[in-house]
């Protein structure tokens, strides 16, 4: 992926580029460190890291030079002269503090440096191959855990004891971490869509809102089913079925090309028409891919083009404050004529 | 906490100041959603977040007045006139893009914005009873954790094995998440300080060197701890009683008003006297609360002056590559006559 930085510098008609978001470092060369900078340079990029990632760095990096200097990074670059005599250099406004800036302007002086925003966006959204391989690779332990607690939850349970069942079974099955914490949220918490699991006791006849995901080699897995512990009830089982439409409908429909709000209709429309429209609170869904939530918005207010091979989520819900929520979640890859589900785990209304 | 705030605007003599790094934003008001501002006036401290936390916010905010706009929250505040007539307004430069602060020039035509770093660290590290309370149950649910872990592990069973066991016994014991991933390094892979969890299986006669520690009501613990699966052999036991000796004579002089160089050096130089110093490749300490790493660094070449009530961790190590590692930590409270040890796990080596 380095080639298409060092493309950069004539694209931008410019010396060198400093890339200092994290996603975009690993993106880029396959370094997952905490601390680090990419140099683009004509005919060459260095990644500049501290000591503590100095087998890591030789291990993951790929198409960069390391550097591992025992001390600031910039100060390091500055000193080595890694920038040569470059006098205009592109950086990420968006990924770089005003402090951060203030600090440059004194270790090179006579640089014009140029902001620019989302630099490498539509690079990141559209996955390789190997990418939707990691996508699939990481949704498919998700699936796996969700067959495992759908055999395990029942009432009398408290949500942070699922949540803990949920993150041991993903880390049991050799993902390296969560991509964000578990939502275990039961009956009238299921109403609340961000709700942290509390010490409540699942209870018989409720909705349960599980919404987990995890990270495998880098990529991020995201899902929600909704399960009924025992028989729901009338307005439980329609709500269910709108959301699960409104879902297929978007799914259906969904492909490279299309815009963002065109997509979030889709969805939207199914609910309003079922008269939910005021309890679809959210945007149908986003980007996901080396992090859990990254470009586009798939929503009614940001108008984008969805790329070719983009991954997003598609997640239409409906909550009823003080009663119950719904919401059903796939992840996604575009395609001109449609879509990959890369998730595989049942949506029919699992009733335990 | 707002009052701190508030006393700000005639100490830097400005109209109106800024706060956005979300840890400062919690320590101020207690909200601890993950995206939000504080707008600081005379006479008053406005929290705008957006939509999603409305409840959240309301439960958690304490001093301050909550907004929280279904749109773009410095747009809102713009055209609600948060800052009135404000000309001089100070801001965080290390937590704020030169993106963002683009869009609040544009925003605000006419506003000075004044930088400045470091605005709260001193205050953000001086721990009240209230926070060392919750540090202090944070570090009792590792202990309890620790203990579980003493009686379970044993040769055969994998690293990751035993990371999901320990992430497992946190989440079970009510922690909210936990504070960073879990080391679990055994045998050769404990002379790599930041090495993860892998599917190597510990083997009988290794060092374990386990690093971890949870969130428990927003703040962090951290502890390490090097144990042995059965007898490790001469120069294992030796190295494990430097650095316990370390660690106990750093404990012994830790005091508020000591340099961080003074405290390293404490330590460092019992490991240089028994001829490790080569190895003991790290800082001996970092500060934490909100953040598993905060202000300040107890390091040799960061010179600071410890102050009154700052929680630091004291974890000297020693790395003997393609052989073992060791590392012993925990978290204490300085004050002016010494610390208060937050930490209850034994240091004796154990031998399983």
């Amino acid at each position: 992926m380095t080639k298409i930085l060092l493309d950069l510098l004539g694209e931008r008609n410019v010396a060198a580029v400093l890339i200092t978001s994290l996603p975009d470092i690993r993106w880029a060369c396959g370094f997952s460190g905490s601390n680090g900078v990419l140099v683009v340079v004509p005919g060459q990029v260095h990644l500049i890291t501290d000591g503590r990632y100095r087998e890591q760095a030789r291990n993951e990096v790929r198409g960069a030079t390391v550097h591992t200097p025992g001390y600031a990074l910039f100060g390091y670059a500055a000193q080595e002269g890694l920038l040569g005599d470059a006098r205009r250099v592109l950086f990420q406004a968006d990924h770089v503090t005003v402090a951060q800036l203030d600090d440059w302007r004194t270790l090179w002086p006579g640089v014009e440096w140029l902001p620019c925003t989302g630099l490498l966006t539509l690079h990141v959204a559209s996955k390789t191959p190997d990418e939707v391989d990691r996508l699939r690779r990481a949704q498919a332990v998700t699936d796996s855990v969700f067959e495992r607690i759908l055999g395990w939850i029942r009432p009398g349970l408290r949500e942070q004891e699922v949540a803990a069942e949920i993150v041991y079974q993903h880390l049991q099955r050799g993902a390296s971490g969560m991509s964000f914490d578990p939502i275990v949220a039961s009956g009238p918490r299921g109403a609340l869509p961000h709700a942290r699991p509390t010490n409540k006791r699942l209870a018989a006849g409720e909705l349960v809102v599980l919404d987990f995901g995890c990270v495998v080699d880098g990529y991020a897995s995201d899902m929600t089913r909704t399960v009924a512990l025992g028989e729901p009830g009338d307005e439980a089982r329609k709500v269910y079925d709108v959301v699960l439409n409104a879902q297929q409908q978007a799914l259906e429909q969904a492909r490279a090309g299309m815009k963002t709000t065109a997509l979030d209709h889709v969805a939207r429309a199914v609910i309003e028409e079922a008269g939910y429209g005021d309890f679809f609170s959210h945007s149908l869904g986003h980007g996901i891919g080396l992090q859990t939530h990254e470009w586009p918005r798939v929503s009614y207010h940001v108008d984008e083009v969805l790329p070719e091979g983009v991954a997003v989520t598609i997640e239409p819900g409906i909550y009823l404050p003080g009663r119950f929520g719904v919401r059903i979640e796939d992840v996604v890859v575009l395609r001109g004529d449609g879509c990959d589900n890369l998730t595989g785990s049942p949506k029919t209304l699992v009733v335990l």
